[in-house]
């Protein structure tokens, strides 16, 4: 039986991660403080006391959300050489957190875009400064390729950055609405020949091959 | 002063109009009976007694949005020659409609995919066959544009579809959650040189322009 000292042991981590959960599944205007308090069997005034406001929880998960992405996509990436590698490297990684995490549960981002293109306010800010940085992070590492002499030297980083994250919205519309089993092979080739169009000749991707299927974790 | 003759003559298309727009901008699921009568100022028996429940409301508003979405993009492609021209003036003509329509309001069926991806229901059913019968008539129209030697004979129709939809759920992201009043240009420059990596040597695309900026209706 649970004890009051076992609940209180529960973590600000729990509740983070039970929230992180209902926002990626639900949209995070579904999220509040009674349905997380409900879903880890606490009261109200506990969650509150951990985490305050609905406000601030929502902005406590996108701050997570952020964190965990950039964990799973961009710091391991910054191992890999400057230029081409790294930027190939990136786009593996996201394909393989799609498949992992997002295939599964949805990504906050790309669902909060099309929740709040047309809703004002502190959440469609926070979402799209995180945007924002993203594509900042993204677009300094294509830089870095077309300087290492991998992209060719016309390259417009705006342009490929629309076209980078286009496969990404286009591979959750079709892998989460559509159930298309084979929507990450084809976001795959999909930036293989898109690469193609960019690379200056005998420069190639050393990876070619598309990102493991889902795997369990 | 509105009599209630002038209101019994408020139609079905009225209705239609009204539902769809609300739907476009705030979501299939936040469309109600009581929300639409209160807008056109009618009581909600009135809007029932026409619509009937808010399922068929639902199912009528995706039925009247896919019939005027075929009617801009796809019956003004037909009068163009089979394969790539007809395959253009389709990417045309459906950049134009988002730029028209769609950059204002939405389009249901992109939000309501990221609204639906994992809820069942018939509404998603629903959303799901539309979206199907509009990539087999794409699908027909690649086909085409591969038995008339347009397209390299090795294209994998699939893989455009996948291509070619992805560039419009990413203009749609880009230019109603971003903002960016580029995304439409950006968008076309991806379309063509996506297109080139499918073209025949040899084969051109005629009208390569930008289609025009939003034009006011």
């Amino acid at each position: 039986m649970e004890t009051k000292t076992e609940r209180s042991g529960m973590t600000l981590a729990a509740i983070l991660d039970t929230a992180l959960e209902m926002a990626a599944s639900r949209g995070l205007e579904s999220l509040t403080i009674g349905e997380v308090a409900k879903q880890l069997n606490l009261s109200k005034s506990g969650v509150f006391s951990r985490i305050g406001s609905r406000e601030a929880m929502q902005r406590a998960v996108i701050e997570e959300y952020e964190r965990r992405f950039l964990q799973d996509v961009f710091v391991p990436a910054l191992r890999e050489p400057r230029g081409l590698p790294r930027l190939n490297c990136i786009m593996r990684l996201w394909l393989q957190r799609v498949r992992d995490v997002e295939g599964a549960r949805g990504c906050i981002f790309v669902a909060g875009a099309f929740e709040f293109d047309d809703r004002e306010g502190p959440l469609r800010d926070l979402l799209l400064d995180g945007i924002r940085r993203w594509r900042t992070a993204l677009k300094r590492t294509v830089i870095q390729a077309i300087d290492a002499g991998h992209l060719k030297p016309d390259t417009d980083p705006e342009q490929l950055l629309f076209e980078m994250g286009s496969l990404f919205v286009g591979l959750m519309h079709d892998a989460r609405f559509l159930r298309d089993p084979r929507a990450g092979e084809r976001m795959w080739a999909a930036w293989l020949r898109l690469a193609g169009t960019y690379l200056v000749p005998g420069i190639e991707i050393d990876t070619p091959a598309v990102p493991g299927r889902p795997s369990a974790r």
